[in-house]
């Protein structure tokens, strides 16, 4: 099919105005946030306006075998949304609403281009939310970060910055709530997908109770957009809470700060976020913020390690006394100091962690990594990553959701070979600490080498025979998470 | 191969004394507390006691093409673990262990035959719980309940009246904390599973956030046993509460009651359970615990719908404040009262409530139901069943979840013909109102005619072919749930 029967094909389908055909594509929509996965120029990028458009796209890519990939907001880290060359970017831009609100079953139905700020400003006048909040690129964009030039998207439109919501259930996003209020999968309860011949099926529904056969929407949930395109998303909501309280902990040491994040959970005084922050990372991110916390010049020379705990309370009379509780859990574990910090600057510290990932960027670095391990094993974790940057001549730094093991580590090593080789080991170790190569971002491209090398072959030849169930072809995100065969 | 040749097979690979082979079987071993499946005879009952038994064994039944039915505890609902007529029992007694206890994670590792009580009570001492709480096997049995013959186990074996974790991974058990709490794959974060040719695989691990392929823990939860043997499964844990109140609080009618349980729970209170109690099951239940509740004469006469709610907090000043501003809402939304109940009485209330199934047998019920549907349809869902049982010559009645849309309804209709008819339309009216057949039992061998006749097509042409990816032979737990072929 030469280019013209390709975007008269694909115009018939979805319109004249939601099709693009190289060599004029809008570069926006041909890479994700990957730090160091090559772009490759796929043939067209289409913009379907419905469930029924994207059923002909897949039943005519099914009839050409044609690759399609998925795209969201573009705001993964694995290089699971790149294009393919020769393949069709499927954009779901404009598949973007909030369809339902169920008030009283605190169930939302959303379009997979939502995102998660859409969605939770939708949310906000009837006091309720979705409460995963996978933060890394959910914030707005501080001014000095040095971005890529083809990103330049982002200071023009920052209403697009965050996760859409179908990105967040093909990577099954975690986030920062993890701790209290689970991950992605926790709260997607219904799906409508399409099938790559154009089938369309629901899975689930508005309910939070399902026995009633395989859980296929829990199968969808992480499959990276590799078994079916997702087209409709049903979510559990929750309600929000009136008070919260932001409260910065600097420790001596990353071992006291791990040593009373358990004893914080097992209280029972449910934190929504528990945050370990390193030196290095908390000032990359405050001086990216230009955000002052106003911690000491004494306290702040002693400290190798910040603790950030959010507490969220039904009533005003809880959260004082919730405080109070966690304020003499920290200080009997050896806190430096306690901050509950004012609003203002308790919500900019949350954004400027969100932002981690851009002030990792802007310093330069190869790699992000999310290795997840259990959390009482964070400490020999960071210890294995300082040890293994030493022999491996990189430099780690990082910060984590400390109190569910999911630890984000920016790795400066320019070198590929050299940066591998840490990557391989550390995931190694994470593995056999009882963890996983990626917690939230997912396997994509990028960590698809130690993935595969690193897993039970059973598992992976399990997998690949249920890709096979839904996509014998290989038509759906090829060359990403199982499919190691090169890509064109 | 002959009886004797079996028998000796079994016991090279699970050892003598853990193989019975009939007709010398143990009737504890050859049901499930389905109300009205035909119980067939297997050829054997094996109980290993390792992994690699498991694993030699589902080698050797491979080879042998003989059917294996999975067994926990046996409270199972839906017929999914009776035996088949030519196949082997695989009971999972003796693989009963609390494996490993990680406190600093809040992780369990256990084998599938422990109890929900065993595991509670191996917890309590570390002020740690498996929240689930699925209910209506779980309580002791009252000593007025009409047993089945073959159900005499109960009294003599009081110890095992809770399901096993095995058979709640099984069918993604719910209960009453769902509401809170989630259900059982909201928990479940890791499992060891054998596959059908004896190849031993590991999903998950012991953390909360995973993105790293294809979630299996997910798919083999709510399995029913067909897809693979588990083995093994790794839990997450949560805090006690060291405050609770439960609260009983009679209306005029269920039409007030679904109305107040969306806004308790949009308030924040995070009610552990939201309990709804028709008058004739409250009735049933009370009766047969002997229990005084203490509703005042006047107040019981304007009753027909009974709901119960149970708060858990950290602090008692907390829940003294919660309780106030529960019993507000609850005046203004036309409770006829509001009574705190006593532990004591607390307790065996929800215990009788537990135990609704036994009080249903008892009162000669025909088959027990758990449709789901969204919580603001229950009021929808009820009427229909009222309006249904007038049609079809029946008598409905029941309890449910109300804060999950979890009905329980207990059918009395011996006439199997109509009684099915009356099931039919109930179901497909529950699917209409976006539920499903089964919230938390399961599909089993007694709901599998109105599930595949009532499902979209392609979603159970999708499930059989991931079935066979796991089992192409049909020798794990066959003629259940997908499986339509006539039983032998």
């Amino acid at each position: 099919m030469d280019d013209d029967e390709l975007r008269d094909a694909l115009r018939e389908i979805v319109g004249p105005s939601a099709v693009a055909v190289a060599p004029d594509l809008n570069p926006d929509d041909l890479h994700d946030e990957s730090l160091h996965a090559p772009t490759a120029t796929p043939r067209a990028v289409v913009h379907p306006g419905s469930t029924a458009e994207v059923a002909a796209l897949c039943a005519w890519a099914s009839a050409h075998a044609v690759p399609l990939t998925a795209r969201g907001s573009g705001t993964g880290l694995s290089g699971g949304a790149s294009p393919v060359r020769g393949g069709i970017v499927v954009s779901f831009s404009r598949m973007n609403r909030l369809l339902r609100l169920e008030l009283d079953d605190h169930v939302a139905v959303v379009q997979p281009g939502i995102t998660l700020r859409e969605l939770n400003e939708a949310l906000r006048p009837h006091a309720l939310r979705y409460p995963v909040h996978p933060g890394e690129l959910s914030g707005s964009l501080g001014g000095n970060v040095n971005l890529r030039p083809h990103a330049l998207r982002y200071p023009v439109h920052p209403g697009e910055l965050s996760g859409s919501l179908g990105g967040n259930v093909n990577t099954n996003a975690g986030g920062m709530r993890a701790v209290r209020h689970g991950v992605t999968r926790h709260h997607v309860i219904g799906l409508e997908a399409v099938l790559v011949d154009g089938t369309v099926v629901r899975t689930g529904g508005p309910v939070v109770k399902l026995s009633s056969g395989y859980d296929l929407t829990q199968l969808l949930i992480g499959s990276e957009g590799t078994l079916a395109l997702v087209t409709e998303v049903t979510l559990r909501l929750s309600p929000t809470f009136a008070h919260s309280a932001t409260v910065l902990v600097p420790f001596a040491t990353l071992e006291e700060v791990t040593r009373v994040v358990p004893s914080i959970i097992a209280s029972g005084l449910e934190p929504s976020m528990t945050e370990y922050i390193d030196l290095v990372t908390m000032r990359a991110i405050t001086d990216a913020a230009s955000l002052e916390l106003g911690v000491s010049a004494d306290v702040a020379a002693a400290t190798t390690a910040y603790l950030v705990v959010v507490l969220e309370t039904r009533t005003g009379a809880q959260l004082e006394r919730d405080l109070e509780d966690l304020a003499q859990m920290l200080e009997d574990a050896g806190a430096l100091d306690t901050y509950v910090l004012a609003g203002g600057v308790a919500r900019r510290l949350i954004e400027a962690r969100e932002r981690m990932f851009w002030a990792a960027k802007a310093a330069g670095a190869n790699d992000i990594v999310d290795i997840v391990v259990p959390r009482s094993k964070v400490v020999d974790l960071l210890g294995a990553a300082t040890r293994l940057a030493r022999e491996h001549g990189a430099i780690v730094t990082g910060c984590g959701h400390v109190g569910d093991g999911n630890v984000h580590l920016s790795v400066f090593q320019g070198d590929d070979e050299r940066r591998r080789a840490l990557l391989h080991d550390l995931f190694a170790y994470g593995l056999s600490l009882g963890g996983a190569i990626s917690g939230e971002h997912g396997i994509g491209r990028d960590k698809q080498e130690p993935y595969l090398a690193l897993s039970d072959p059973a598992l992976i030849d399990l997998q690949r025979r249920i890709k096979a169930v839904f996509d014998p072809a290989h038509l759906l995100n090829p060359y990403r998470l199982l499919d190691d065969r090169p890509a064109p």
